[in-house]
């Protein structure tokens, strides 16, 4: 038996409903997929609950389902996770947050919770963070940038707890909240106090900091605080390579999703150009999947596209649209280079709705492209409506057994 | 409510992909099966995954699923059962282990694995080694003779292990190997320790054997070893009739289904002739479902044949495709003999495609024919592809709770 190697692509919410302004079609119906249709002849397809009938999807939460890792028993919230795709070096039990640049007055009122969302001098005042802090309490701290304000806040050390509410008041013109304790551990008192010290060092910093005075000389808002929601505490994930004898390589330009990928021990990349919006290199993407097929190294290439989702936030459909035969558009370019000796995976990751505008629990479409000669299903067209007369319903979970099975390279279970 | 007789035909392997020497299309699509066609007319249809979507399952755990007991929680290796199968006696805390009689030289490098395959004084030897050995280290050993080369030693104490390693090396002209214990267990050090001893006393007693001495004389390499591997620990498993209510009778001629059925506590049958080959004698087969039906004993009846797995194994398309127009001649028989007021469910226990000549994770077919006025699936012919528009999409814990249900002997779960 040949052993095919794998190539999963998520398009990130790319399911959808009935859409008035497409005339009542779906996206994915409206969109010329000429490569996908071209799969379709030897292609299982049907619909896939990531989590289970009805239950709206985190992409977390779903690439851990779909890359094999039940989030029930592994998932400790988005904070952990986006810190690691951002670059934040984790080990077991660190507190990781998600934080914002903002401005607040000498009250500690939030002016903008966004500090004006540009801020050309993050790396500078994240390395004046680093510098100046390094530790509260016998605690490590740690600052990574993000993108535009957005930055990880990592705590590492013994007993943290991620029991504690969030510093952000998540509103403009209130006071910045006090970390409390959410359960009575002595852990989440201590991290509690922890973090509110560091928000009081952070203001410290950022406000005498030369790059803000900087900023309020240009009219800028200073970013001279940290807002911090989401304490996660970080939880070894059992590893790709352990549970399926996949060696990985992910290809994304989405934080959170680089951290679960790495988080599974795949090995990351994020070509330039790839945004992670509907502006991205499309071209940049597909090359660097097919320079992974090429490297022995690897024999599961993720492709991650988040365009679809940030159509669909957007309740843009046309742009969904366009973003969907972007991907065909790279499909056809990997076929072409790679040829069609592989298993391939097209799904999404959640339904997002362009007229809802927001993640929602219907099944997604899954396409399973198999060059063994397997019964294809026949429908005549790769969208929610035909993929409803397809063999496949299935949950998350089931993927990467599918993958596994249909590459011939699943071990068997009894004898 | 009449409560009907149950009839389980489970043919191994059946499941199948298009065959390129079928004109792709799959050996259940080409067999000619009228007596199922007729089936159809009162029956569900649709696919079975035995474990799960994906899962590439054994015989035994499939079996296992299928009768209702979950394997993730009962599985314990395939030398249990296989030894239950071949005759052994069997209780909670045995190891049991599949063994060849082998050749080895005076230095113990195997010359030859199965010692010639064909072995007519087998019966004689095991009788030999369980009066001459009968104890090491104060556990009792019994030695129980199966097909061929093939034998079941079971060692039965207290604190014994199957967490040890093979002395079987899998290899001709390597040194038999030595067992070693597979975890810190005290339990695993004396199991491998009481293994290494046995095989010691193997190959006292059967290297100066009469028969072997006639086997050399005769020019015949003499079985001299037994090499020993997949040590497994038995669980005593559910029973069918406390979980069911069933009292069911199996027939069939693999060792491995005849020991998961006993383990179950079913009455198990091997007719004359029954080979568990593509030469099985099928008419045996149906005269003893038959005469199983008319014995008020039995109101569940299971049928068990090999024929298409060992076709797929060697990939033999042709010969699928008679074993399935056999298994259909045999339900004709059946129905002839015992009528229609019975429950019938033919599927099998994963699928093994003839190209692939492995098992594979494909779901695998499965009919369901309920004299009741059930609302039939309607489909045009019982194969891989009308399946996928039949209702039934299931797994193989599903099974027993339809059979029970369709034949109005299922309990109600609430009030």
């Amino acid at each position: 038996m040949k052993k095919y190697k794998i190539l999963l692509i998520i398009a990130d919410g790319l399911g959808d409903r009935q859409v008035k302004s497409l005339g009542n079609k779906t996206p994915l119906e409206v969109a010329d997929k000429p490569n996908i249709k071209e799969l379709l002849k030897s292609s299982l397809v049907g619909l896939m609950d990531p989590i289970g009938p009805g239950i709206v999807a985190g992409s977390d939460t779903s690439h851990m389902a779909i890359f094999g890792v039940d989030p029930h028993r592994y998932y400790r919230g988005r904070g952990a996770l986006e810190a690691l795709g951002t670059g934040a070096y984790l080990t077991e039990g660190d507190i990781a947050f998600r934080g914002n640049f903002a401005t607040v007055d000498e009250n500690m009122n939030v002016i903008d919770r966004r500090a004006g969302r540009k801020i050309d001098e993050g790396e500078q005042l994240v390395n004046e963070l680093n510098q100046k802090i390094g530790e509260i309490d016998g605690v490590k701290v740690t600052f990574y940038k993000a993108t535009e304000h957005r930055v990880a806040v990592v705590l590492s050390g013994k007993d943290l707890s991620d029991k504690i509410s969030d510093t952000d008041p998540h509103e403009v013109g209130r006071k910045i909240k006090e970390s409390i304790p959410l359960d009575n551990s002595i852990s989440a008192r201590r991290t509690a106090e922890i973090v509110n010290n560091l928000t009081k060092r952070i203001y410290d910093v950022l406000s005498t900091s030369i790059y803000n005075k900087n900023r309020i000389e240009r009219g800028e808002p200073p970013a001279n605080i940290i807002l911090l929601r989401g304490a996660s505490k970080f939880v070894e994930l059992p590893k790709l390579y352990n549970y399926t004898g996949l060696k990985g390589g992910a290809v994304s330009a989405t934080a959170l999703i680089k951290g679960v990928c790495k988080a599974i021990g795949m090995d990351v990349f994020t070509p330039k150009g790839a945004t992670g919006g509907i502006d991205t290199n499309y071209d940049a993407k597909a090359d660097k999947v097919i320079e992974l097929f090429k490297d022995d190294k690897y024999d599961f290439v993720f492709l991650h596209i988040k365009a679809t989702d940030a159509a669909s936030h957007d309740g843009k459909a046309e742009e969904k649209v366009k973003a969907i035969e972007k991907i065909d558009y790279i499909i056809g370019k990997i076929l072409n280079n790679v040829g069609r000796e592989i298993v391939i995976m097209f799904t999404g990751d959640h339904a997002t709705p362009v007229e809802l505008k927001e993640h929602s629990g219907d099944p997604v479409p899954v396409l399973l492209y198999v060059p063994d000669n397997i019964i294809p299903d026949n429908v005549s067209d790769f969208n929610e409506r035909e993929a409803r007369k397809g063999s496949l319903k299935i949950i998350g979970l089931d993927v990467m057994n599918l993958l596994l099975n249909y590459s011939n390279r699943a071990t068997k279970y009894g004898a």
